[in-house]
C-alpha cells in the first residue's frame, strides 16, 4: 500500500532512518550497554527490532508497559524504572515466568514492592532532578531494608533527566559525571551489579553506568536534534491538507491539515510542518502557510515537537520506505499496544 | 467500586457536577437549539445523556466519530462539522439508515462529498477564524454548485472559535456579533434551515444562529471558567502519589504523582493538582509542591489545562459520586470510544 492511501492523521517510520538510528547505537551501546526505554515508543514490534540489534533488556515506565512487553515475549529482562504504589500486577508475570525488576525509593514503595511479589528491585537514587528517587546518603539503608525483607538488589538507578537537552555538550558531560558521582556513592553502599540510568541525551557522555536506559534515539525528537546529537528523526504525522485560502489584501493565504491537538504531544510547543510554517493547532486542525501553493488532498508530513506524548495518541505506527518523499510504501503496520494503564 | 480501587491515572468524572451542566445548558438552549458537540469527550455513553436531555442532533469533528455515533445508535441527524478530502466512509451509514450533513468549503471538499455518496452539506464559512469556511460572498456560489451537483444544502456553519475564550463579556458579545453578520450575509445566499455555530464560549451571546454546537460545558475547561461560565468543572484526573521528598536545607519538600504528558492535554500549559502546586510535568509524573504533608498511596485530583485532548488521550472515564472527597463511588464506567481517526 502507498502512503497515500492511509487514513490521516497516521504516525509514519522512515524505515532507513530507523534502522540507521538502531544500527548507530547498537554500535556505540552494543548488547546489554543499552537497555532501551519502550515509553518513547509503546510499539512492541519496534521493541522487537532493538532485541535484534543485541538488546535483551528494557526499560518500562508503566506496568501497563511491563505487562504488554510480557505478553509479546520480551519478559526476558524487564526493569520497572518507576516507583508505584501498588505492585500487585507484577507478580503475576514472575509466576509466568518473566523477569521484572522494580524501582523502589522509600519503605512504602519497599512495602509496595513486597506485598507485590516482586523479587528483585533496584533503589533509585535522587542525582539531581527534582522527581523520583532517595537521597544518596539513604540509599544503602533502604536495600539493607530490602534486603532484610527477602528481595534481591540488583543494584542503583539515577536519571539525570533534568540535563537531557542541555544543548552545550561540554557543560552536558560536565553535569553528568557530578550527577554520576551521587550514583556511584549510592551504589558503594547498595551493591548489586547494575548502576543502571542515562538517556539518549547522555548516552554518549554518561561512562558511568553499566546501561543506559535511553528510548528516543530510535525515532528521535527535535529538542535532541537541536542538542546535537546525531541521531535521525525518523517519525513524522502524515495529514492531509483539508482547506486552503487565498491571499487577500494583506491578509496571507494559509492552509488546514487534518492533525491537531488530539493527534500531537503539544507540550514542547507547536510541530513543524514540512514545507509550511505553522500559525496554530486546535482540536483536529493545524493551521499553516505552505512554502508553496497547496491543494485539498494534498498530504504533508509534520514532525511533533516532542515524540513519546505523541506516539500516545496514536493506534498503530506505519513503517515505510521514503516516508519524506510523500511516495513511501508501507512495509509494516505497527500496533501501538503498550498505551494506557 | 470506590474510586480508590481504580487503576491511576484514571478519568473521574463528579456525576453532580455533571448532571448539573446537561440540565444547565438544556434550561438555557432547549431541545434542538444546541446540537452537543462529541469532539469534547469523545463518549457515546455521555452523548446518550445529552439525548436524554432532548438534543438529538450531534456534532461531530471526524468521520471516527460520526461511524461511532452511528454505531451507538446516535445516528438521527449528525453534523461532521469539518472539511474532508475523502467521505468515501459516509455514503455507507447513510445507506445503513443514518442522517449525516457534511461542512464543505471548496469546490474540492463539494467534490469529494459527491464522491463519497454525501446526500447533504452546509456551507462553512470564514467568520473571522484563520482556519476552514469560505469567504462570506463566495458562499451561495457553492451552494448553488452543490445543489447543482445533487446535493442538499441545509445552510451554513460558522465558528467564531477565535471568541471562545474572551474574558470580557461585553466584548465577547459584541465580536460574536460582528461574526454572525458575517454568517448571516452568507445564509441569506445559501438558504437552508440551518444557521450553525458557536460553542461553550458563546452559547449566551450568539443569539443569532439556529443552534449552537457546544460541546466543552458538559465536562468544561479551567479555560472556560475563567471567562465567567457558569458550568462546573466536572472532570478530573485522578492519580496516586508514588514518591515524597522532605523539605532539606533551603530545598522545599515535593511528591510525585502517576500522572503526566500521556495523561494530560498540554497545549493549555500545566495541569492543577488540587491541595498543592504543580513543578512540572514528564512522560509519566506530574512533580508538586502538597500544601499538606501527602505519604506514598495518597489519591491526588487533577485538573487537566485542557479537557479535550485528555480525554483523547484514555480508553475510559468513570463517573463517580463525590469524587472531589476522594470517596467517591463509581457509579458506571464508560468507554471512550470515539478516539482515533
Amino acid at each position: 500500500m502507498n502512503i497515500n492511501e492511509l487514513t490521516t492523521p497516521a504516525l509514519v517510520v522512515d524505515v532507513d532512518a530507523f534502522e540507521a538510528n538502531l544500527a548507530d547505537m547498537a554500535a556505540a551501546l552494543p548488547g546489554d550497554r543499552l537497555r532501551p526505554h519502550v515509553k518513547a515508543h509503546k510499539t512492541t514490534e519496534l521493541a522487537k527490532r532493538q532485541l535484534a540489534a543485541g538488546h535483551r533488556g528494557f526499560t518500562c515506565a508503566t506496568i501497563r508497559e511491563v505487562e504488554g512487553m510480557v505478553a509479546a515475549g520480551l519478559g526476558e529482562d524487564l526493569l520497572l524504572a518507576n516507583e508505584v504504589a501498588d505492585a500487585r500486577r507484577i507478580g503475576p508475570l514472575l509466576d509466568a515466568g518473566a523477569r521484572v525488576t522494580l524501582a523502589i525509593d522509600s519503605d512504602a514503595t519497599l512495602a509496595a514492592a513486597v506485598a507485590g511479589g516482586v523479587r528483585e528491585v533496584v533503589v533509585d537514587v535522587n542525582v539531581g532532578l527534582p522527581r523520583c528517587g532517595i537521597a544518596p546518603d539513604r540509599a544503602g539503608a533502604l536495600a539493607d531494608a530490602a534486603r532484610a525483607a527477602g528481595l534481591v538488589v540488583r543494584g542503583v538507578m539515577g536519571y539525570e533527566g533534568h540535563l537531557m537537552m542541555l544543548e552545550d555538550v561540554a557543560e552536558r558531560a560536565k553535569l553528568t559525571e557530578e550527577c554520576m558521582a551521587k550514583l556511584l556513592a549510592a551504589h558503594a553502599d547498595v551493591g548489586g551489579e547494575l548502576v543502571t540510568g542515562g538517556g539518549t541525551g547522555t548516552y554518549a557522555v554518561n561512562t558511568w553506568v553499566t546501561e543506559i536506559q535511553a528510548g528516543s534515539y530510535a525515532l528521535m525528537d527535535t529538542a535532541y536534534t537541536k542538542a546535537g546529537l546525531p541521531f535521525r528523526q525518523s517519525l513524522t504525522v502524515l495529514a492531509t491538507v483539508i482547506s486552503v485560502t487565498a491571499p487577500s489584501g494583506e491578509m496571507p493565504g494559509w492552509a488546514v491539515a487534518d492533525l491537531g491537538l488530539k493527534a500531537l504531544g503539544m507540550d514542547h510547543g507547536n510541530p513543524t510542518v514540512l514545507g509550511g510554517q505553522v500559525w496554530f493547532c486546535s482540536d483536529e486542525h493545524t493551521v499553516f502557510a505552505p512554502d508553496a501553493p497547496v491543494a485539498v488532498g494534498d498530504r504533508v508530513h509534520v514532525v511533533p515537537a516532542h515524540i513519546d506524548p505523541t506516539v500516545a495518541l496514536h493506534e498503530r505506527m506505519h513503517l515505510v520506505s521514503g516516508s519524506a518523499a510523500v511516495e513511501g510504501e508501507v512495509i509494516e503496520t505497527w500496533p501501538v499496544d503498550l498505551r494506557g494503564w
